[in-house]
């Protein structure tokens, strides 16, 4: 995953434009499945309109002196996103409004996008900025913003089942490491890990889409087919460094895919943060959006706004997104994808508790006085009733739902226990 | 207010008797459509029956100087309420016993009244009692305890639903102020707000009623009615001073008016006190009571029993109840009124999020580092599913009522949603 | 209780034998209609098969110098329960894998059993284990391991009602006082309490059984019956000390049976300790298992596991076991016999508060600023709704059960409320 970010790192991304579709491409060489497709300009989706598409071909500024201050050949993050073109020379005075920088992370260059009202400006960092000498500067923002066509993909891997689960990521972001290489990439790995089970309980959907304006317009295309199939999703996004482990919940705050998100970051990583929803800031906003209502979570690392890199040029690979910190990333939604496959409703095939004894499951010298895991066995067991799932038995045992499903197979083994799949509500064939 | 409570103030008000009849009268000319009703003495209502008319006249207290100790003209609590009449002459020992004052408030004169066994008696402060020379006191309690009627008035200010808010609040306490000649003076101030409201989703009935024997005739002989059409109701008392705020909920404690209230409360004062149903002790007992089943709430400024200068002549206008205090007691009830007229569930006209920034809603600019109101605006709308009302979406966010309905005006006012009355449930039109 | 407490604490009671039947029988003396019922070894009960039946002769063990290290004659836990017999020879080496003893509790003769594998073997105090000269040691251990029966005994005190309490308690633990001579002593008295009530409205079940197998044995042999009738179920173990009392909920942990215990307890104890459903360990594991689902509570005083002298020979009459001790486990169940019996759903005669002063039940001079009791009785009244228990008023007043019976009986008599039986759901007469 680190690998890839790196290579996917160079492309320009914004809402629409060759970034985007570099970037789709080079996911289509791993997902060979994963579909591309393009919706005009103009478009009218829900209450947006497909903006125009916008393509960059270099962006520079030289001081009085000739010397280069910004460059996107070294930072795509040195133009602002949609930027219009420009030529021409100004002094430093008329120039200042165009320039964008932090005061208060001075060696940052912040990223900065002006999507729906037409600007040029540069972005660079605030130590550089002050110390521009008065002068003319010579500016050259080769875009251009015109009719064009709008960028995503999604990939279906099929289930057994028509249910499906929504993994949606987004593509939009340039040069930055968590906020948003992380998503692509453990996305695409988590389309191969599910392509990869020998068999598949649900239907998994993965959308690769600008944020904000391309789940608006893949809702707008798909929105009955999502409304009838979709029962839980799935927002990557934020998922690549290693300081922590975040949440942010559905709107409900307590659907089911919530206790399984909480199950797994409870016993994966100890320690999380459960954000509210009034803290979502990513395309849940339009899955979870009411009348849409797909109920869906994120399991971040350190979430979009809270870390201190966020939306700058300090948001790397290597200082911020580190290998492992995907791989934490990948294993959190994986584990929640693996807990649908495999929750469970349990019924005892006993009248009365199992002897464990004969089955080689219990000390046979009953000392009474300490039982560890035999006792543990039968708890799990004495909640098989018919009606509580696998994943309820564990949150009312404080287990790991993985560690339930352990017994729940051992007692299985031995039949004691029938398990039947638990689906969701409203699951249909 | 204030100039009603101090006009108010010299009627020798009891649950029956020229005191209640004066001031409703006085009301009557602030609110010409009061109905004033009155029943007989002897008529059965309830569990109950009621008692005789009681007038006072005067009652005086010599001591054996011949000077004056007790004076109704100088302050109505110097007689027990519905005291018999006697005139003679005794000593202190035989006086002692009908005399009534507290030890532990020497300078205070206290509120004693024998409505259902006949006694005569004098109330007065305990350092006055504690100096009683011995020798012969002369009595002269002229006071007519006679078949006559209750007295009690309503008013009717209909709305377009038959839906019914009852505002019920107290005519039968003398002098004193904040209980209880805050709760009438407020409660007349509320109907006033009522009738001038340009239009009412509810019907709103106001009955002043001395307390308990008048709640429960008023039942008695609108049962079937308040049954089939009341859906909540306030208990207007203790609503006059301005050194708390404090709330008896209902006996549910959780039924939709104790949440307009708590809204209401939390933000209009910050810190507010939570009684709990066992405290109760106003007309909400009779309103409330099981098979009638008016769920009633007081919001209270100092509440009965917890105020030091409580049933005592120390419950005075300037010293306990104020201008500011009578306004904020007003205040309170006002703006649950208000809950209940714009509540509303809103649904989205927009499927995902709608587009703030052509709507001037939002800066274009998008540096995504801060965003406050846009935000805000935007968690209103996430709720917005046709479901969850506004008082709800409120508590939710933990938001003032009034902060949300701003929104949503604005949300309206942009077509970007929908809003329906919220109503009772069981609301009919 | 405990002089015949003292009487049982010979019979060398295990699963089977002879033991289990002397202490059936001497129950018998006391509750004539008790019924003794046998099952054949071998018989498959559940997932379960009757073992043989084990008889102890005598057991005895002689150090190299002819004295006497262990003899069941003594003290029956010496002998691990369902010894295999053996006499012979053994030096110190061989003899060390067949003795048990605590290291940790070196005065201590420790409680150990092999009912499903064969073995022989001593149990003795650590430091007389420990002093144990080499040599060569003699065995006399005389068993009967052999075709034969296990012993169980019910009795059923019929109410008016077909619902059936179950009351379940275990006679297979030789000498030792709390875990368990206390609960057929305890059981036995509440059968007779039970038997003395003049009228019942439940049918009571009382079963004495060897822990696990007999009531798994139990249930196999009445599932229908057990499972169409019975209610809920009380476990009586560990009812004698008098250092605490204790409370392992329903795995429901909500179920009307809980809030009986939690009210009875509260109001017993002050404090009691409540366990999880985890922390179970008697009989609860067959009554509550699943598809059998008999809601069952244990009221202990100090429970299995958690107290010091737990199955060792340090659980004796007199220091662990009390007759306060037994009174107070007696009174836990008892009372929460006495609340089934008279819990009721209270429905107001009178609409609006009932006139308490000519009933004289106020005082009728109202000064307003104290009142307890009439208030009291006015709470509970405010909740008789006709839904509403006795029970749920008592905890929603934070008040004892019997507490609100009596203001209930006190309204009844009043003729201010009527009462009716409140009844399990699902009830059938």
């Amino acid at each position: 995953m680190f690998d890839l970010a790196k290579e996917l790192w160079k492309y320009p991304r914004s809402i629409t434009g060759d970034g985007v579709r570099l970037t789709l491409r080079r996911l289509k060489v791993l997902l060979p499945e994963l579909q591309i497709h393009e919706i005009d300009s103009g478009t009218k989706v829900g209450d947006w309109t497909i903006p125009k598409e916008w393509n960059l071909t270099r962006a520079r500024l030289w001081d009085p002196t000739g010397q280069i201050v910004c460059d996107t050949n070294s930072n795509n993050l040195h133009v602002v996103g949609y930027s219009s073109p420009f030529t021409g020379e100004v002094d430093l005075e008329e120039l200042q409004p165009h320039l964008h920088s932090l005061p208060e992370m001075p060696t940052a260059i912040p990223y900065v996008t002006s999507y729906y009202e037409p600007r040029w400006g540069f972005c660079l960092a605030h130590e550089v900025r002050d110390k521009l000498p008065r002068g003319t500067y010579r500016v050259d923002i080769e875009t251009r913003l015109s009719q064009g066509l709008l960028t995503y993909a999604d990939l279906v891997v099929p289930g057994t089942m028509a249910d499906e689960v929504l993994i949606s990521t987004y593509v939009c972001h340039p040069a930055m490491a968590n906020n948003e290489l992380s998503g692509p990439v453990v996305a695409s790995e988590l389309a191969s890990y599910v392509q990869a089970l020998p068999e598949r309980r649900f239907t998994y959907r993965f959308v690769f889409a600008p944020e904000t304006i391309g789940a608006i317009a893949y809702i707008h295309l798909n929105r009955g087919h999502l409304q009838q199939r979709v029962r839980a999703g799935f927002n990557i996004t934020c998922v690549g460094d290693d300081r922590a482990y975040s949440l942010l919940p559905t709107r409900n705050t307590n659907h089911r895919i919530d206790q399984v998100s909480r199950n797994v970051l409870r016993h994966l990583a100890g320690e999380f943060r459960e954000y509210s929803w009034e803290e979502r800031g990513s395309d849940e906003r339009q899955y979870s959006a009411p009348l849409v209502d797909i109920p869906m979570v994120s399991l971040m690392r350190s979430k979009y706004w809270e870390f201190p890199e966020y939306h700058t040029s300090l948001d790397q690979l290597g200082t911020v997104v580190t290998p492992e910190g995907l791989q934490g990333g990948f294993e959190a939604t994986r584990r929640c994808i693996d807990i649908l496959e495999h929750d469970s409703i349990p019924t005892t095939l006993t009248i009365g508790e199992p002897m464990l004894s004969r089955r080689g499951l219990y000390a046979s010298l009953g000392a009474g006085r300490f039982s560890t895991s035999p006792q543990q066995l039968l708890d799990v067991w004495s909640f098989c009733d018919g009606v509580t799932s696998a994943l309820e038995i564990a949150e009312r045992l404080g287990m790991s739902f993985f560690g339930v499903d352990e017994l729940l197979q051992i007692l299985r083994a031995h039949k004691i226990v029938h398990l039947e799949p638990k689906l969701f509500e409203n699951s249909s064939h």
